[in-house]
C-alpha cells in the first residue's frame, strides 16, 4: 500500500524509478532527499528537464549533441578536419573529449551493426562518413568503437569500405578492457589507447 | 574540458551530481538515457519536480509529508489514534505504511538527539507529542527510532517523559534481519537479538 497521502511524491518516485539503475528504494530516497533540499534545486533541475530536448539538437555534420549546428567541434577551424575519430553514440563524443588525447574532428555512428538486432549497414550513418573523407581530404579515420563483437564486426566493415578511399584507418589500441565500455574507462587507459592506436 | 558545446547536458549532469549516491558518470549516463528518452518523459519530471514543494506540506497534526492537512491518516478515522508510532524522518512514515505493519496513528520528530551537531530535545517537535498523548487519551507510544547511538539516547529522552503520562512506551525490536546469517552480523545486532529473545 502506498500512503494514499504522497500522491506527488509517488509520482515522482515513480518517474525516477524509469531511469537506469534507479530501484524503487533509490527512486524514493531521491524524492525525499529532493523535497529536503531547497525549492531552488527542484526548479533548477525541472527547468533544465523542460528545455533539454528542445536545446539539444544533432550536429548535421558530425551528428553530435550540440547546441549550435554545426557543432563547435566541425565549427572549430584549429582542429584537424584530416582526421575523423568515428564514435558509436553522440555521448562517446564527450567521452573522448575529456581525454584531451584527440584534436580532430568526429563521426557519430548512430549505432554498431547488430544484424540480429536488426541493425545494418544501411542504419548508420556511413554514407555520409564516406562523404566526409572525400570531400574534405582525410588522410585518418580512427575507429573508437568498444572492443565488443558488434564493435569489431563494424570496425571491420568500415575499413572494407574506406580500403579504396586512399585513407589510413586505425583503431582504437588495447587498452579497453575487452567486453568493456567506453563510458567506464578511466582518462589514461583512455589516453594510451589512442597512443597505441594500430592500422587495420 | 567539458566540450563546450553540451551545454544544456552539461547542467543537467551538474544537478543530477548533487544527489546522493549520483557522481559525476552516473550522473551522465543518466542525462544522455533522458536525451535518448521520449521528450515526455523529461516534460513530466520537470513538471513533477517543478510543482513538488508547493504540493507537499507537513502535516499540522502528525508532520508527515502531506498534500491535504491533517494528512490523510490523521483523518482516517478507521485508524487507532490512541497508539502513536513516533519517527525520526517524514519518510519513515512511507516505510512503515508500506509493511502493512501498523494502523494506529504517526508522529515525526524532525530528527534526533544529538547534541555534539547541535540538536537538543527543543529542536524536535517532542511538546506536540506530549500534547497529543495527553489529548487524545494514547494508550501506547511506539518508539521506531533506528538503533543507533542518537536514537537510543532519544528513546530514553522520550521515554522519561512520557514516565508521568499513564501511557505504554515500547520500542521496535532490534536483533538478527529476517533472512540474514548469524556469520555476517555485528556484535552488537547479535548481543540485542540475545536480550530481546522471546519463547516459542
Amino acid at each position: 500500500m502506498n500512503a494514499p497521502e504522497l500522491n506527488a511524491i509517488d509520482r515522482l518516485v515513480a518517474s525516477l524509478s524509469k531511469l537506469p539503475g534507479i530501484g524503487k528504494k533509490s527512486a524514493s530516497r531521491l524524492a525525499y532527499h529532493i523535497l529536503d533540499m531547497d525549492t531552488s534545486y527542484a526548479r533548477a533541475l525541472a527547468k533544465e528537464l523542460q528545455t533539454l530536448h528542445e536545446a539539444i539538437k544533432r550536429c548535421s555534420v558530425c551528428g553530435a549533441f550540440t547546441e549550435t549546428d554545426p557543432c563547435p567541434i566541425c565549427s572549430d577551424i584549429s582542429r584537424d578536419a584530416r582526421t575523423i575519430c568515428v564514435v558509436e553514440r553522440p555521448q562517446d563524443v564527450r567521452i573522448i573529449e575529456e581525454s584531451r588525447e584527440f584534436n580532430g574532428r568526429f563521426h557519430v555512428l548512430g549505432g554498431l551493426i547488430a544484424p540480429l538486432d536488426g541493425v545494418n549497414p544501411g542504419d548508420l550513418s556511413i554514407g555520409q562518413l564516406l562523404s566526409r573523407v572525400r570531400r574534405d581530404g582525410v588522410r585518418e579515420v580512427i575507429l573508437a568503437m568498444n572492443p565488443t563483437v558488434e564493435g569489431d564486426t563494424t570496425a571491420l566493415y568500415l575499413q572494407n569500405q574506406l580500403k579504396d578511399a586512399g585513407v589510413e584507418v586505425s583503431r582504437l589500441a588495447s587498452g579497453l578492457p575487452v567486453g568493456g565500455d567506453l563510458e567506464y574507462t578511466d582518462r589514461l587507459t583512455l589516453s594510451r589507447s589512442f597512443r597505441g592506436r594500430f592500422k587495420m
